[in-house]
């Protein structure tokens, strides 16, 4: 995809985060609009003991932050993020602009306007309902076919969007080819990896994404009232993203804060952002988080609606549920958890679990099904979901709210029940034009992960799995980041498409800043390590110019590739702070004498000097006895 | 192994870290000055809705911690802990008392005791050269045959060591059936996992423990020159077990701080700690830790080696090396790691890596294998080196020096080529009645850890396996815990004995106290994860405690049951520091409308209020439809 004649127009400093990163842009070649950001990282040049130079070429990594990763953008969250897409949404023509409904106090958790006043009223700033000063749109929505990418992919539509995934996708990909033709370095070479069954190209196409579009096999989540946001994929056969969850509760924590968790979390490399929040202001927090968001965002309807009925689950219905879902989309949502799948049947198999129903979700369905022993609401209605869905292009993620929340309760049969409805409503949904996701969990001990990943390919016939980790122990609150890590990276590994983030606080709080930080970093270690398990074309160009920074002792270089590059300089400046360490050929953790790189060196310097003839002979005499010895195998010393 | 008759004499208030924990003390039946040390955790008890009180059985918990971890311990560093083996050892009659070698200043890394005495002028006390006050014992060493535990289970001899292990080892399974047996709750409930091959029973016998040592599928390391050491096991059929390494730099750190690392680390859970000190005052470090560890010590005797010829890799020889084995061996280190497997015909193969050699250990080897253009001195003289440590009962740990730095550099020719010699030199160890682990990598993706456990299974006769993680992505340092702690649960549940611990600070500095919690939690998480999925019958009785607790909003059972009860508690009070909230039916993250765990407690009783009948009617017709659903299986969606 990245050509000569697309080189970036805008080449820009990023600040602080990451030292040495600009900004730059590729330009779509098949839609001249379709503009796609990324972080170039610059590295230093490799200074041989010979006194050769060798360039080392910027590396580029893929940005989800949006226009708040680019120094020159000077918006502010008061007006909002620029409506990237709005002319590719009006330039299909099967749209239309409407008066929309009418916010209600009872959005915000109020009885009443003057309720809301009065209930702000002396409030500090920092606390109050505070209304998105910035451009409110009129919705859009469908005039006849759904607007989903899954319909134009249908039709053999390739939309802007389908590029720009393209470009994106292709990231490391071109750095990869192009290392691998330059005989100088070692940065091409990649390991094939162990896809089971996934099948990723060498190269991405803007045909390759519509295919897997079309065979509900990825989605592109994008409400078309949400224009502002940079078109991502979820699939198997691109790289794995990561959802952080963020969201104020009744307990805790302000708009301002969320929104500025928004824009911090994307900054790490969340692709997509769940707003679960609960309480007060749930209207006004979303809206100032969709329009400052260039990540899709996702929430979970059934949070306020049942805010709307006072948190009396028994008085949930339908209508209540049918208008949430109505507000929500035409704020730009871009997809809905719904936990359709918790049946009646299902729910007296949780009775003797460890740890009964976990998820929110499911629990206030569970609830709702025994109160009136009626089937869940949410899939007598499952046909007029989807059609409200299809008319703005909003994405399913089908919850399961029936997950396991200890060990003790993984892959039991109220588990697997819902999984398999979760594929019998995936089939519904593709009928009707819908794009879909399926959720999994939970807690999950190591040896029962990849039964998940197989049950919910098969069932859910390829729609993207969406995990929660899985954590592989419970007896870590505190660490559950490090706990669900270890699963979340294994089930990438298998086929899952997206993780969700879990943060040290899960269990026991709601994270702050430094814990989406510790997150988001965790969750990206665990896709990656997945990515490069899978023997993804773009994954392992970043390793290698990090371990070659690393072996060459380019400290900045290594620092600035790594994922979190002020906390990597700073554990090294604890204990080394004076800057000439960060030219030295050692660390304080082996010293100058028994630093094991600096040994490989003279390792090879002395192999230099004894001439390349030799080494070649010595290499060549080992060779034939290494062939013998392999020959042999395992025999020689049984 | 936990009879009435053997209830613990001692029941002690452990301290600060773990509070609600007790020391308990099991005595042996075999043995009666067997007494084995554990942590015992009080729980509240349940208050059910309908007012019933249930009772929860304190838990036990593996404790590597010694007398440092008993409130009731009166010594002190400078007094070192009591000699518990002392009479074990003596007992057997086959050791003699001997006048040993005289420590010599380069021990220290000085030229002469004036050039030690000038060197530590107006040195801080707390830098300075400092000698173990306590008592100096003389040295045992073998009268005839070998005295390792390798050369008694030959024999058909169970020694207490074994008779120790055998009651540590039994913890969670005792636990485990007594809750099988109560029917109030499902704390017995465990999955069945998935072992490659390993055979962990469902009760641990001294027979047992003997037979696996005999075979080589286990090692007990344990100097007879350390008697302080409370006996453990490392072996794929025992609980997966972790080491922490220690040890100053040149650059940094001093004893005081290197004792504390090692009473800090095994009080978070360090099986094993590795001493890595290099510089000065190697010798002296080394005793202070010895005297004072609970825990077996390993060491790597090159490093020392190389210090006393002043950092000149190429005049290291046999002697000099030789002597330092014997100066380790009567100091009572219980594991050398020796880097004999670096074969000359390996290292040009290192030559075309990413990061070339990255073992300390691994690049002096190759150094000097090329410098005298002759082979590794250590293997040509590995029957000296095992004679020397049958006389000891040191273990061999057989280092991997030609390990992979980066991803690239995983599963090659060098490795695996080393790998192979490894299991050669673990068969020549064995006929000369030494026991023997392997290490192992690394830097692994993924998809390529199983084939390392796998290749050496089968090239190393089953002894058991040593790895450092693996890392499964090179691009997060400062986050080097995690992206290893991945690799380590998963190889961990292949089959690996002993995992040895990554902290954050890897690849950039000396850990602190901070870092060794850390990199001591993670890595407990991972062993424990592995002990999980290989279905080890004493693991996850824990994780059923922990989630019991959890549901029924015993907070304080939760954090105590956790592997960092302070850190759990510190999180949960972040948000809700009131000391109501840890009495509540809720926490910050969802507030008490949406608590689900709450939610289900309502189902639960609702479904009670329903009478029981009602549910188990619903269950019964639920059943029949059940198994009509799983016998229809995908079809009905596909």
């Amino acid at each position: 995809m990245i050509k000569p004649d697309l080189k970036p127009e805008i080449r820009r400093e990023a600040e602080s985060l990451f030292p040495k990163s600009h900004r730059v842009y590729v330009r779509g070649r098949r839609f001249p609009d379709v503009l796609v950001p990324m972080r170039e990282v610059d590295l230093s040049p490799t200074r041989h003991a010979d006194g050769r130079v060798e360039e080392n070429p910027p590396v580029r990594i893929y940005d989800p932050s949006g226009p708040w990763g680019d120094p020159a953008f000077d918006g502010s969250v008061e007006t909002g993020l620029p409506a990237l897409r709005a002319d590719w949404i009006r330039a299909r023509g099967d749209v239309e602009e409407y008066e929309g409904r009418a916010v209600k106090p009872e959005d915000n958790g109020y009885l009443s306007d003057s309720h809301a006043e009065r209930f702000n009223t002396g409030k500090s700033e920092r606390n109050r309902l505070k209304w998105f000063p910035g451009l409110m749109r009129r919705p859009l929505r469908a005039k006849s076919h759904p607007v989903s990418q899954l319909w134009y992919a249908r039709q053999g539509i390739v939309t802007p969007e389908m590029e720009f995934i393209a470009i994106r996708e292709n990231m490391g990909r071109a750095q990869q080819r192009d290392a691998a033709g330059a005989r100088s370095n070692q940065l091409g070479f990649r390991h094939p990896g162990r896809s089971f069954g996934a099948a990723i190209p060498e190269e991405i196409t803007p045909e390759f994404v519509r295919d897997e579009v079309a065979r509900g096999r990825a989605i592109i989540p994008a409400n078309i009232n949400h224009p502002e946001l940079e078109p991502m994929i979820i699939g198997r056969n691109f790289l794995v993203k990561i959802n952080a969850n963020i969201g104020n509760s009744a307990v805790a924590s302000t708009i301002d804060e969320e929104v500025e968790k928004l824009r911090w979390s994307t900054k790490w490399g969340a692709d997509t952002v769940m707003d679960l929040s609960t309480g007060k202001n749930i209207h006004a927090t979303r809206e100032w988080i969709i329009r400052n968001s260039p990540v899709p965002i996702g929430t979970v309807p059934i949070y306020q609606a049942l805010e709307k009925v006072n948190g009396r689950v028994e008085d949930l219905c339908w209508e209540v549920f049918r208008d949430t879902l109505v507000e929500q989309a035409e704020q730009g949502v871009d997809y809905f958890t719904i936990h359709a799948g918790v049946l009646l049947r299902f729910i007296p198999h949780t009775a003797h679990r460890m740890t009964g129903i976990v998820s929110r979700g499911g629990s206030i369905m569970a609830k709702w099904c025994l109160t009136h022993h009626r089937e869940n609401f949410l899939y007598d209605h499952w046909d007029d979901i989807c059609d409200l869905m299809a008319a703005y292009d909003i994405s399913f993620s089908i919850g399961d709210g029936l997950r396991p929340g200890s060990i003790a309760d993984a892959n039991d049969y109220a588990q697997f029940g819902e999984l398999q409805t979760q594929g019998e409503l995936t089939k519904r949904a593709w009928e009707k034009g819908v794009q879909v996701m399926c959720e999994g969990p939970g807690h999950v001990p190591m040896h029962m992960i990849e039964e998940n990943m197989h049950k919910q390919l098969e069932w859910c016939h390829e729609a993207p799995f969406y995990t929660l980790g899985p954590l592989t122990t419970d007896i870590a609150p505190g660490y559950d980041h490090i706990t669900s890590g270890i699963g979340a990276a294994m089930i990438g590994w298998y086929g899952t498409a997206m993780l969700c983030y879990v943060t040290p606080k899960e269990h026991l709080g709601l994270p702050n800043r430094d814990d989406v930080r510790e997150g988001v970093v965790t969750y990206k270690i665990a896709a990656h390590a997945a990515d490069l398990a899978k023997g993804h074309p773009g994954a392992q160009y970043r390793d290698n110019a990090l371990s070659k920074a690393r072996f060459e002792f380019r400290w900045e270089d290594q620092f600035n590739l790594s994922l979190d590059p002020l906390r990597a300089r700073d554990f090294h400046d604890e204990t080394l702070p004076q800057d000439g360490a960060k030219t030295a050929h050692f660390c304080s953790m082996c010293g100058p004498t028994f630093c094991s790189m600096k040994i490989t060196e003279d390792v090879r310097k002395f192999a230099a000097e004894q001439g390349v003839d030799e080494t070649e002979a010595l290499r060549a005499g080992m060779d034939a006895k290494a062939r013998e010895f392999q020959e042999q195998g395992s025999e020689i010393y049984s």
